[in-house]
């Protein structure tokens, strides 16, 4: 079972903002993405859909901290940690590095710490998504990480 | 029948990037968001779902050519002209006018121009995406503008 | 002096996701931009730029509870209240009703709450960012709510 | 000397839209990343910028045809030829080829060409961008490629 997961990436252009810096609604899609990948490392997937409906989880909280900027070429650590399991609920813990930047490789530096609560939901076709218990290969893959 | 539309939007600081002007990738939102602007004062929707599947139209092309930039506060007046109509698909050409920034009205100033050509596509639920006839009251209510 | 404000958006069909919903980072640009459209209405600008450097507001901390998905076509309001402003800082809350669908309004219903804490900052040209007390036009026109 | 370059991304669930494919616009993007990745790999930067102004290449124009979509978790090969390179400009064809879908590799699949062409420009701080010479190391570095 696994509760931690770190991905990383690099900033691109288009995720900067007149200020020069990477717009804070960028972090939240890092942690998404993070998610994701935490989920496809496991061989599980956040969504999924057919003919008879959509299988997802919807994002009921998010939060960040700011503390530093980051910039166009720098290079982001994304720590994830499961902090919370219940039966259609995760919540994860984010912890954002910066490891390089345009010249290279730099002392790992925190620049953003974030949180996010997501709930299963199922949906038939063109109807409303309802909280439902977790799918069983998620429930058997993730668990809660131990406290520190 | 319409084949001539207007609309007017601000610019978001979160559509400009560390250029400081609006990155290019928006103007193809903006063409966009004036399509479904030109759909809704008919009455009618670009994106229909249900229960049985889906019904919306596919871009096929989109090009621009940028003239000047936009900055943060100014007003743009994008200008939507059908030019092609057939059984399955449109094509818009549209202007960008730059009408004021953050100090107010300024003189009309063509920043861009583009085009969209979209394709009706229906998919059932959970299948692709197929080119089908355009609906009905889309047909009776959208015409080619007459050349100038 | 002013410590409210409400704004209007249509979702657009770009802000959705596969899920058929609005992606919930596009909720922290919609706190932004009300923001904004805040210090407009006040005369003022969140971003000043020039030869000899910038003016800005960096975020340090957003958060956003989801209760329910907006979707395309769906108008949102949007309320901003100032709860806190300290030398060179200021916190708002949000909240977000959804007024209307795509068949028109509807009963205001809460789909979201938010919050959003941002710091004065001035930085010389190519410099770092540093926090520094707001600019005497702000500090003048923006004060905290009344508490209920 | 160079001038083709491949880059690879997998498609991330913020990508998409309601109709459960990426969102054109992204396709834009997609193209820059890869002109900027293209830069990375010969050690240059498409933007500096410092004390004393910014240098950077401004988009002139933009096209993409659209043949078949891009699905959350599809993996995308995005190949960039360079077909022109004047005193202060370049072009770039791109060719996006779907390479993987979630379930693994599939036979790569043209989905999308491309065209992006560029502009070398300067700016002093707080100054309008103009056209100026391509910098010598690009120069240097960057080829037309031979017809085919």
């Amino acid at each position: 079972m696994a509760h931690t997961f770190r991905d990383r990436r690099r900033i691109e252009f288009y995720e900067t903002d007149m200020a020069g810096i990477v717009h804070f609604s960028n972090f939240f899609r890092f942690m998404e993405s993070t998610e994701h990948a935490f989920f496809r490392s496991l061989g599980l997937s956040l969504h999924r859909g057919g003919p008879e409906g959509m299988s997802g989880w919807a994002r009921v909280g998010a939060e960040c901290a700011f503390r530093r900027p980051l910039h166009y070429m720098d290079e982001v650590e994304i720590e994830l940690v499961v902090r919370e399991k219940k039966q259609t609920s995760l919540a994860y813990d984010f912890v954002f590095r910066r490891v390089a930047d345009r010249d290279g490789p730099v002392a790992p530096d925190e620049v953003a710490t974030g949180r996010l609560s997501v709930v299963h939901v199922t949906a038939a076709n063109g109807g409303r998504m309802k909280a439902a218990g977790m799918p069983p290969d998620v429930a058997r893959a993730i668990e809660v990480a131990p406290s520190a």
